[in-house]
């Protein structure tokens, strides 16, 4: 399942964009560890992943944001979060929202 | 640049997340010609795109909703999406943010 299958808005995303280091480094073992993880935390509601030779962009799916920030005090997680800036990511940015509209290709009014 | 640099919060994120058809069938040209004609905006504040193969996840950032909601309704934009969905993607999610807090790697206690 690579597309979120998210409940009804209101929810929160947190969209995680990050631009890498050469190489792997432990990379993309720790990125399906956390993805694991993440998914055993209360409020997970998804999460939809992409990365190419130049950027990753993640977005995790969220009950609320007190069930994503407590993902981002997991321990595991932090200890992931520091190592990520000391070998993995030449620059990120994360953005905390709150999605209140949603809709799927299946909605559309020329899907067949 | 790669990542976006976004003003301070509020704004609107879309979020779109797509999986694909097999092969290219003209996909990546009509991407690159979306992003430059989604830049001529009003309102626009960048985008962030991230595609494997498996996946592919694009995050366009707006002033507000109204200006997202006008890019949808650009001509040029309409047919691609109509194409998209007649020839690239196997199924897709959008959807639509209030991104009210942000923060970037030199933001961080332990960046250096």
């Amino acid at each position: 399942m690579l597309l979120a299958r998210t409940p009804e808005p209101p929810y929160t995303a947190v969209i995680f964009s990050s631009t890498r280091t050469d190489g792997d480094h432990g990379y993309a073992a720790m990125a399906a560890e956390m993805e694991r993880l993440a998914a055993q935390q209360p409020g997970y509601l998804g999460i939809e992943a992409a990365r190419d030779e130049h950027i990753a962009v993640t977005v995790s799916y969220w009950r609320d944001e007190a069930a994503a920030r407590d993902w981002k005090h997991v321990a595991a997680h932090v200890v992931a979060q520091r190592r990520g800036r000391e070998h993995w990511y030449t620059d990120y940015r994360v953005r905390i929202a709150t999605v209140h509209r949603q809709y799927a290709m299946s909605d559309s009014p020329d899907f067949v």
